[in-house]
């Protein structure tokens, strides 16, 4: 599959909770982390554990830009 | 300013191309780049140009898991 | 790829239609159109046609719920 | 009320499952299953149950496009 | 229509600017001015002008909280 | 820190719940009350709590526009 999102970021999966409906989702992606909130349903369909290669992936009109 | 949102991802900006109210920033985070649609208007008022140091902002309720 | 996201339509691109940097992609799914607008680069990338079989992915956390 | 989101598909609603403090709705668009990520605030003010006729609301910059 | 989003704030439409794909409307909250970014379809369907009373609905999920 | 995100609505939180992962704060605008549904992370790493001024920030592509 290839998707229209123009962010793919890839590296390892550091953290993987599970709350009551939602999941957070911690990627080291060589230094920085990004932490993805996603449905326990969506963790429980991809498998998903720590030390997996997983990428993280973001629309474009989802990404601000902050500056100092 | 703090702000809520877990991502921040900082760079370099090596892009920016403003259309009609929307424009496209790209900030190279060291290898891989993030590209974020903005209005014009936060271009103008951030004075977003290519090479400024900037960070990519991202809510973690907008970033999704990919697995091979 | 497999992703997190909980929502994946399958259907028939019916319209196509590109600005200065944000485009709109409509996709028929069998009776309702669904229309999503994503960046310029993104419709080149995926060489997206009207005619072509394509499918529309939303994540869970974007989805509202409306009653009468 | 009319909206601006461009995407409204009308359904029956399938499941509701609150967590602590976030809820899942899953609507059936007649084959096809949509899951929404809400506050369970909105399940109560909104009297969501199973077998009520919703719709599912999504504004056009929140889909992205995929292809195989 | 009753819908999810739990942020209905309502005031009067200042200024509608078309682009190409995407509008920006700006809605005079009695002193804080919101800003929205919606696809030209919808300004069309609506028949959005400025002195028109309008809300901003807001899903919580795209609320982020800062503080200085 | 300076944010493309063009709405920045100022007020005082009247309530922070936290879930099992996912916080519901609520900020009086001074009459209207603003819902944000963040991390529970965020509210620890910036120390949300009832009384404090805080902003809510949002995206202008997050914001939608209803009429009657």
């Amino acid at each position: 599959m290839k998707i229209s999102a123009r962010n793919v970021l890839t590296g390892k999966i550091v953290d993987v909770k599970k709350g009551a409906t939602t999941a957070h989702v911690q990627i080291d992606l060589g230094g920085s982390i990004i932490t993805a909130s996603i449905t326990n349903e969506a963790v429980d369909a991809l498998k998903l554990v720590s030390g997996m290669t997983a990428s993280a992936v973001i629309k474009a009109s989802d990404v601000m830009v902050a500056v100092e």
